[in-house]
């Protein structure tokens, strides 16, 4: 009966909606705003619901064929109590904020929170890259690194539904420290910011590298993307700064492996778009360091849904917990 | 109808077999020969069926009510067809033995296979430490370090049964060399003969310890038990094996928790026994590094069923797999 739900993806600069149908996952009325998110959680949660209701007037589609509400939040929440713990991006944290009621209150429909990187990784399994895997993990390569798995036909939530903070596992336990306060942590190898700050070191100390030149010895032009230019044209340290980063997120990928062993792993966020320059050191890193497994029946794939995953996936979440 | 199963223990010295009540997971019946794996394949499946037969003959329950009879196997197998794939630590690898439908013919009884540390998982989830709690982790420390998963109150096997390899997560990627190929797996740093070998190192480099002096300076001597005797009776050396060790299996633990999110961990085998000499560095560990969850909530226990943990939770998984 209820064919459409509203996805809502809640960013620390904008807040993005979209309606997805739930039968193929395609998104519709796709709207954001800003998060201004210094204005605290009230002024936040208003403007989420103008976002709401802004799609419900624009849309032709009956509000009784809508289900309810999926936002995908970053940070750490009660699942079922819909109350936010600790977002670590936004200022004051979040903490024990009763977001679900509260945009509940205000829309008229049943809210459903979920973790925005767990709410990707659901979205590209029920329609995107993962679609057909029994067990999959998903890494998101961005400004940090997020992820989440899905076992036996169900996303796994763990504590708090945090399990799936796959940039935290650690790959080296004397490594560098990380913003969350480990040492080691793959996020300190292979997120974007490791990525461009490799670049950065390299340029300052003079090294032999096109990067400099490239970004106009700007060094705030010096980005993941910039840096995957210039080793795909040949620059040796650029192509050995993916290197690095391939082995640090092929170790992760090899810890999931051997903990749960998914027969796919799904890599998305703008540092997977270099695609083959780094994937080809993930897979040769497992092949060469996973032996306790048939680890060549293990496929590593790029995510499908691009931008919109969080939304679908987490419209497809409260669908999905709606019953 | 079906009240009780057979489990079986193939290890790669002795067989162990027991009558396991499924109601109640007591065991009775315990009996063993040798394995004598030199013989090949067929001289130790029909060790297996004499083992299994002795247990019909000696027990007085009719044989209707025995609904099979579950094998925990060393090694990498295909469950599904009941075939052995690789068996690491036994003469020629068995690739190919099709162990259960063999077992089958020889005794008249369903077979069900079952890595050895994922049946010892089960077991202690079914009717030990683990019971009650719908998400735990399992680390077996001895020799190897072994592992298992249960997530949404399922045993996860992954591709080929292989989920759970959890000594052969990496902790170190630079880390010495494992048996498996791989470089800094925590079994390097935490089995014991990890424990051992940092004993003997100590020892033979002439550092201040009592360890050699309670060996009798007799190398063979030196076992992770007389570490962590020396440990607990104050000596900093041994008490800094230990620490090492635990530090690396609390980076293990972390690597788990972040992964899936578990609310119990269970620790068994001979190295465990050392208990809060190793747990508080491991609780130490994943408090300090840790920080994406409410760690705090983790339960770190002890495991309970003791050597029969195995031929417990592989006769429970023939009962599970019989429908």
């Amino acid at each position: 009966m209820n064919t459409y739900y509203i996805g809502l993806d809640f960013g620390g600069t904008n807040l993005k909606a979209g309606l997805v149908c739930r039968e193929d996952g395609k998104v519709s009325q796709i709207t954001s705003t800003p998060t201004m998110p210094h204005e605290g959680p009230m002024s936040v949660m208003q403007r989420m619901a103008e976002l709401v209701n802004s799609i419900l007037v624009n849309s032709s589609i009956p509000k009784n064929t809508i289900g309810g509400i999926g936002i995908g939040v970053p940070g750490v929440m009660d699942l079922d109590q819909g109350i936010t713990r600790f977002l670590p991006n936004l200022p004051g944290n979040w903490p024990d904020v009763p977001l679900a009621a509260t945009i509940q209150d205000m829309t008229g429909l049943p809210v459903h929170l979920l973790n925005d990187v767990r709410a990707i990784t659901f979205g590209e399994w029920k329609f995107g890259a993962g679609q057909g895997a029994s067990n999959m993990a998903c890494f998101a390569i961005g400004t940090g690194i997020g992820g989440g798995l899905v076992v036996n036909d169900q996303l796994i939530l763990g504590i708090g539904g945090t399990a799936g903070e796959l940039g935290h596992i650690t790959v080296d336990l004397n490594g560098q420290l990380c913003g969350c306060g480990n040492h080691g942590c793959v996020e300190t190898y292979a997120s974007g910011p490791a990525i461009t700050a490799a670049g950065i070191k390299a340029v300052t100390q003079g090294l032999t590298t096109s990067i400099g030149r490239m970004a106009n010895y700007d060094l705030n032009k010096i980005t993941p993307e910039l840096i995957a230019q210039a080793a795909q044209e040949g620059d040796p340290l650029a192509q050995d700064i993916y290197h690095q980063a391939g082995v640090a997120l092929g170790v992760a990928v090899a810890n999931v492996l051997v903990t749960v062993g998914p027969k796919r792993v799904v890599f998305g966020g703008g540092v997977a778009r270099a695609g083959e320059l780094l994937f080809n050191t993930v897979r040769q890193t497992i092949d060469t360091r996973v032996k306790m497994m048939p680890v060549e029946q293990v496929e590593l794939v790029q995510a499908k849904l691009g931008n919109n995953a969080g939304i679908i996936g987490v419209a497809m979440w409260a669908s999905y917990r709606n019953g």
